[in-house]
């Protein structure tokens, strides 16, 4: 069975990535460039996931438009990438209907290569709260992957970490042997993690969950006990 | 209400933008070169209906992947676009969910421009049989659509020429006064169009149909009386 993977460089999608590789015989990696902030550093992790996994293919799809469109402080560079702010609400760096954007760049390619299963690393649960990780958009996002390709064309959306939180998805990178130190989360910065954005703060609070440091650097001192 | 058009350039996307016209108060248009053969003439076409419509505003989407996926003769040029076969069966030139990729920067741009209505020309019968024009497909996208972006975001889908056979749409089309002139359908060709692929053939007999000469040159003679 073929499997397309959407893998973003980050600790969710190389997760997901991990479980893939076990669960399928071939697998393909996805990565969208999207004109997001951290877009050099994202796609230096692709790399070296594509290293360590060797998919059967890979596709880089470099999209601008949803920079053009904005609507986002990860695509434009008028908003700030505000602090974590552990209050309800969507975030400012939520880049709107962004999931079905890469889920239909993946079925068109799942259509093409007979791939019956895209996975996804989206979280729910512990996550941003971005409406476009929510399990029901999945389920209706498949039915209409179903319904607007060929009948014969039959493909699964597998969202194997969509239930865990942070500290769980770790664990199962370490039990399946992922890379870690090859993701990256950061929303601000390249070289170091900035460590207080949305994306660092829930990272970080995962490691210490999981009773492990990060093995990425960080630009401020985080007491990994704590 | 703001209504954003899909104009491709196409005889069906100017009628429906023609109908969003009417029907909206302010449209916006998108266009997206996907690298579709015939794709300067498009982005012509595309220009003039903008001139002639004067959108709020217009988004141009470049994605080059549709080409790196390949499966179609509309974007893989070593594939031969091949001419009208009335036999049933999906096309050479089916490009693999490409109405859902359109539908995503689509529904991106309208969450945030907050556009209540996303049109796209699709016409289900008396088309080439793509299985993303397909109503059932709408549907289930349209949902999608309304669980992955926020909840204050509704957007409904609207494909007013989707029941209508060629023939309707270009009386349609006269009654509302749309340049025809400034569309094109021809796959292979952009200087006149070649008569004979799948797109020309059907848009040839829907003028006879309509009683009315096309306006756009052909490069082969054509009887339109007949």
């Amino acid at each position: 069975m073929k499997g397309i993977v959407l893998v973003s460089g980050g600790m969710d999608s190389l997760v997901t990535a991990a479980i893939a590789d076990q669960e399928c015989d071939e697998i393909y990696f996805l990565h969208v460039n999207y004109g997001q902030s951290t877009l050099d550093k994202e796609l230096n992790c692709f790399y070296k996931l594509e290293k360590h996994y060797q998919p059967k293919d890979t596709l880089i799809a470099d999209i601008d438009y949803l920079g053009q469109i904005g609507g986002s402080s990860l695509t434009d560079s008028s908003m700030e990438i505000t602090d974590h702010d552990s209050s309800e609400g969507i975030p400012s760096s939520y880049v709107p209907f962004r999931n079905a954007n890469f889920l239909s760049i993946a079925a068109s390619w799942a259509e093409v290569i007979k791939a019956e299963r895209i996975y996804i690393g989206a979280v729910e649960e512990d996550s941003s709260g971005y409406p476009d990780c929510r399990q029901s958009f999945f389920q209706a996002f498949e039915k209409a992957i179903n319904l607007g390709t060929k009948d014969t064309t039959v493909i699964k959306i597998c969202t194997p970490v969509i239930k865990m939180n942070k500290a769980e998805i770790i664990r199962k990178g370490l039990e399946l042997k992922a890379p870690l130190q090859h993701s990256w989360s950061c929303y601000r910065r390249e070289d170091k993690a900035c460590g207080t954005c949305d994306s660092c703060v829930l990272r970080i609070n995962a490691f210490k969950k999981a009773g492990i440091p990060d093995p990425i650097p960080y630009a401020i001192n985080i007491d990994w006990q704590k």
